[in-house]
């Protein structure tokens, strides 16, 4: 398999940078090609702006718009095509970050508004008219694994921990971003406790990654619902006949729905 | 009252920007001071990295560590320092913001990761070893509201629509972001549709934003729990009669959690 492993830690040497290097070892040794994306390293810019689409100062910026026109014209910013590109020859995304405040880095979070644009990472449409969203994007039969650390125990995370269930507080990037955009989101691969970590807690975690790479390709990804299977109706409003009556994110995951 | 308002959107002819614009004059006629960070009119830095710290590039960064110890030392970079300024200065603080995958465009993230280092936004103990977080930090008594303009329709964003729950898809801003550092999380203030948004949706966006900001400081929070207030046990789980045994992110909430 092809692997785009995208990292974003500020100090190589950090336990989420030993495990980058460790993750990559493991791709090689297991037969598969990776490329990177080192985004410190690499100084990306995470901020969209005008000059992403080769829009003068004078015109007024649209952004989902713009984008659309720019990645039509081949006229986005050579960063964000070069981007593109990789995840094109991808076969799965690797998104490895250190969790703060509860989401992506700033500079991981802007790698995904600069480079899913309009016509690539959203606004396509079906030829019946249905908007090709949630399980039928263009990144649609690719994988994206999440990989994180946290230093936050486990049990604080867990179904009533105090930092809610990881799950659902990574709903805005497993369900809102890779499936969104077609991508099949497989369960992330977290390391806790990370702020405490010494070498015992790094060889432990080293090989929990291995194995997770050793079944990138076969893992079952989550059951999020697809859009147009007929579970949302015509507002795409879940038919509450699908979670017997029940709300909040876990009725999208037919994991953890709760059928009535 | 005083108000500090972040406004994130690079673009001021924008919906999200006449809003700004409309917000902050309304701030004035209603006797308020405010001052304001335009992230992108400032060129704000969205990126942690060594320098924030003063840090030399031979050593190595432990990111939640330097970042106390700059904070002590009052050596972190001076951009931070004004924006934490302007935070203790504030009674609320306005965090308005384009919906951009399901969060806060980078530049604002950035803005959340770079000021809210150890010591200001996380790591205080009380005099019992407690630690302070989740009602309890050093921003308590202060307001925070998110003001976000989505292009996405209401119904996908309502309790089984497609996009998540917003209040559930925001958790991590309201109650991992606000509420963790302490302040009161109010109800977000959200314009739908924005993207088709014309003349007649624009006034009555403004209308509803100067009603909310009439009652911004008598407006009832989002009665998230506290952490040290007895309802979470020593490993941090929300006990379960609290919750009548349900799990997900409503039950942190007193208004949607279900008691036994």
């Amino acid at each position: 398999m092809k692997v785009l492993w995208i990292y974003a830690h500020p100090e190589p040497r950090s336990l989420t940078g030993s495990l980058r290097d460790e993750g990559l070892r493991a791709l090689t040794e297991l037969g598969h090609q990776y490329r990177q994306s080192d985004l410190y390293a690499m100084h990306w810019n995470p901020v969209v702006d005008r000059s992403d689409y080769g829009l003068d100062a004078a015109s007024r910026l649209l952004v989902a718009g713009e984008s659309e026109v720019a990645y039509d014209s081949r006229r986005l910013s050579p960063d964000i095509l070069a981007e593109q590109e990789k995840i094109e020859w991808a076969d799965v995304l690797v998104l490895q970050f250190p969790l703060w405040w509860y989401g992506m880095p700033a500079i991981l979070k802007g790698w995904v508004d600069r480079v899913f644009v309009k016509g690539f990472g959203y606004g396509l449409t079906r030829d019946d008219g249905r908007v090709r969203r949630y399980g039928e994007g263009k990144l649609a039969g690719k994988r994206g694994l999440a990989a994180i650390t946290i230093g936050g125990r486990q049990s604080t995370f867990g179904p009533r921990g105090i930092n809610g269930e990881l799950e659902q507080v990574l709903f805005p990037l497993l369900h809102g971003t890779f499936w969104y955009t077609g991508l099949s989101a497989l369960p992330p691969f977290v390391v806790h406790g990370s702020d405490r970590a010494g070498a015992p807690e790094f060889e432990r975690a080293a090989k929990e990654l291995r194995a997770r790479l050793e079944t990138l390709g076969t893992d079952e990804p989550i059951p999020y619902r697809p859009q147009n299977g007929g579970d949302y109706d015509e507002d795409l409003v879940l038919k509450p006949e699908f979670s017997g009556g029940h709300t909040g994110l876990a009725v999208h995951n037919l994991r953890t729905s709760q059928p009535g």
